[in-house]
C-alpha cells in the first residue's frame, strides 16, 4: 500500500512538473515581453502628455509668454534657465533653440510679467521637468527593444509596416498565432472594436480601419481611397503573420513589392469606376 | 495735434503697464504655485500607480511568483536583481527586504517558472523600474515644497489639518480668499461636487464630505459620527482660512484645542440622543 501511494505521488509530481514546464515554455516566447513593451510604450506616451501638461501649466506662472512647439525643449528650458529667466545666456539658449528662436525668447523673458520662482518652488518644478526628460529616455530604451524584438518575433510583418504598429497589432490579437489565423478583415479592424460593436448594435457606420489607420499611406491617403488601401494592407499583413508564425520563411520582400504596386494601382484608378453614393 | 497724440499714447502705455503689474502682482502670490504643486503631486500619484501596474505585469513574465506588498521594493528588486533572479546575493536581498522575506524570495526565485529576461528586455524593463523610483523622488521634492509653502500661505489651516489636504482644499476653492469666504458647509463638501449635483438632480443621498473625508478622524471614525465630525472640521477650517486670508494672525493653537475637545464631546455622546433609523 505504501508503494502504491508512493507511485501515485510520483505520478502527481511528474504531472505538475510537466504542467510547469509547459507554462514556462509558453512564457519563454519573446511574444510576451514584446506585448508588454508596446503597451508600456503607449502608456508612457500618455504619461508624458500628462506630465507636460502639468509642467506647462505650472511654469506658466513664471513665464506665461513662453511658447515652444517642442515639449522636450520646454522641459530643457525649465531645467537650464527656469531659476532666473532674465539671466539667460543667449549663447546657451541658442544651443537649445537655434539662434533666431533664442533671440525671441530672450526678448520675451526680458519683458515677462511672471516673477521668478523662489528656490523651493524651483527645486520642485525642476524635478518635474527633468522627470519629463527621463521619461523620454525610458521611451527611447523601450523603443530600441521594440525595434530589435519585432525583427525577431515578426520579421515579415515588421518589414512591411512600422514596427510600433506591428507590435500593437500583436498586442491586440493576443499572440502571433492568433494574429496569423485571423481573417484579414479582422486585422483591418483590430483596435476599432468599440466602433465596430456600435455599428452592429446601433447600425452606425461601420469602421473601415483600426490600428492600421496609423500607417501613413492610410492616414495621409485620400479619403475615398483609404478603405481600399487598408484592405490591401490587412491582406498582406495577414500573409506576413502566417509566415512569421508558421513557415518562418522571410517573404516580406515580395510582399512589400506586391503591396506597393497594389497601392499604385488603387491610386491610378482613382475616379474611374468610382462607386456611386446614394 | 502731435502732442495730443503723444499724450494719449503715454496714457495708453501707462494703463497697459498698470494692468501688467496688476496681473504680475496677482501671480506673485504663492497661492498659485502651491495649487500647481498639489495638483502635480496628485497627478504623479496616479502616474506612479500606472507605471507600477505596467512594471508588475511585465516583470511577472520573468518572476510570476514574486509578490511584494511595497511597490518601491518591487521596483528596487527589478533594478538590482532583475537580470538574473537566481543569482541573487542573499545578503543584499536582506538589505532590501529584511532577512525573513529575503529567504522566502530567494526560495521562490530558485523554483520560479519564469525564464530570465534577455539583455535587450532587461535594459528596457530596468528603465521602467528605475523611472518608478525617480517618480518617487519627484514626489518627495514636491512634498517638501508643499510642507514649506502651506506653512507660509495657510499657516492656520495647515496647522489643524494635514498640509496635503489643506493644499487640496485651496486648489478646489481656487484661491485663499475664495476658501475664506465660503460657507463652512461648502468647505465640507469641496471635492464631492459630482455626488452633490447628483443629489440635487436625482434625489440620491446627499454626500456628507468631500476632500476632508481623507482626514483620519473622519475616515477612521465610526460611521454614524463621521458627518458630525466633518461638520466640526469644516467649521474650524473656515475660521482658520479667514485668519490666513485676512487677519493674518496665528490662532490655530486655540482652534486645534477647540477641535479636539469638540471631537471628544461627539465621541462621548455617542448613542445618546441618536437619530432613529429604520
Amino acid at each position: 500500500m505504501g508503494s502504491e501511494f508512493e507511485e501515485r505521488e510520483k505520478k502527481r509530481r511528474m504531472l505538475i512538473e510537466r504542467a510547469k514546464s509547459g507554462i514556462a515554455e509558453a512564457y519563454s516566447s519573446e511574444e510576451y515581453p514584446l506585448m508588454q513593451a508596446i503597451s508600456t510604450y503607449l502608456e508612457i506616451d500618455k504619461i508624458m502628455n500628462l506630465v507636460y501638461e502639468r509642467l506647462n501649466e505650472w511654469y506658466s506662472l513664471y513665464f506665461p509668454e513662453l511658447k515652444l512647439s517642442n515639449p522636450e525643449s520646454y522641459a530643457r528650458f525649465v531645467v537650464s534657465f527656469g531659476m532666473d529667466k532674465k539671466k539667460v545666456e543667449k549663447g546657451k539658449l541658442a544651443e537649445l533653440l537655434g539662434s533666431k528662436a533664442a533671440e525671441e525668447v530672450a526678448r520675451l523673458a526680458e519683458q515677462s510679467m511672471g516673477r521668478e520662482p523662489n528656490s523651493d518652488e524651483y527645486v520642485a518644478i525642476k524635478e518635474v521637468a527633468s522627470n519629463y526628460l527621463r521619461l523620454s529616455d525610458v521611451q527611447k530604451a523601450i523603443d530600441a527593444y521594440l525595434a530589435a524584438a519585432t525583427k525577431r518575433v515578426m520579421p515579415n510583418v515588421s518589414y512591411i509596416i512600422d514596427y510600433h504598429i506591428a507590435a500593437e497589432l500583436l498586442g491586440k490579437a493576443g499572440s502571433l498565432e492568433k494574429l496569423a489565423t485571423m481573417p484579414s478583415s479582422t486585422i483591418q479592424l483590430l483596435g476599432a472594436e468599440k466602433a465596430f460593436f456600435k455599428h452592429l448594435k446601433y447600425g452606425s457606420k461601420s469602421p473601415k480601419y483600426g490600428i492600421i489607420f496609423k500607417l501613413a499611406d492610410i492616414s495621409n491617403g485620400k479619403r475615398e481611397l483609404r478603405g481600399k488601401i487598408a484592405r490591401v494592407y490587412a491582406n498582406k499583413i495577414s500573409i506576413a503573420a502566417k509566415a512569421d508564425a508558421f513557415s518562418k520563411r522571410f517573404i516580406a520582400d515580395e510582399l512589400k513589392a506586391g503591396l506597393e504596386s497594389a497601392i499604385k494601382r488603387i491610386q491610378a484608378s482613382e475616379g474611374k469606376g468610382k462607386e456611386h453614393k446614394f
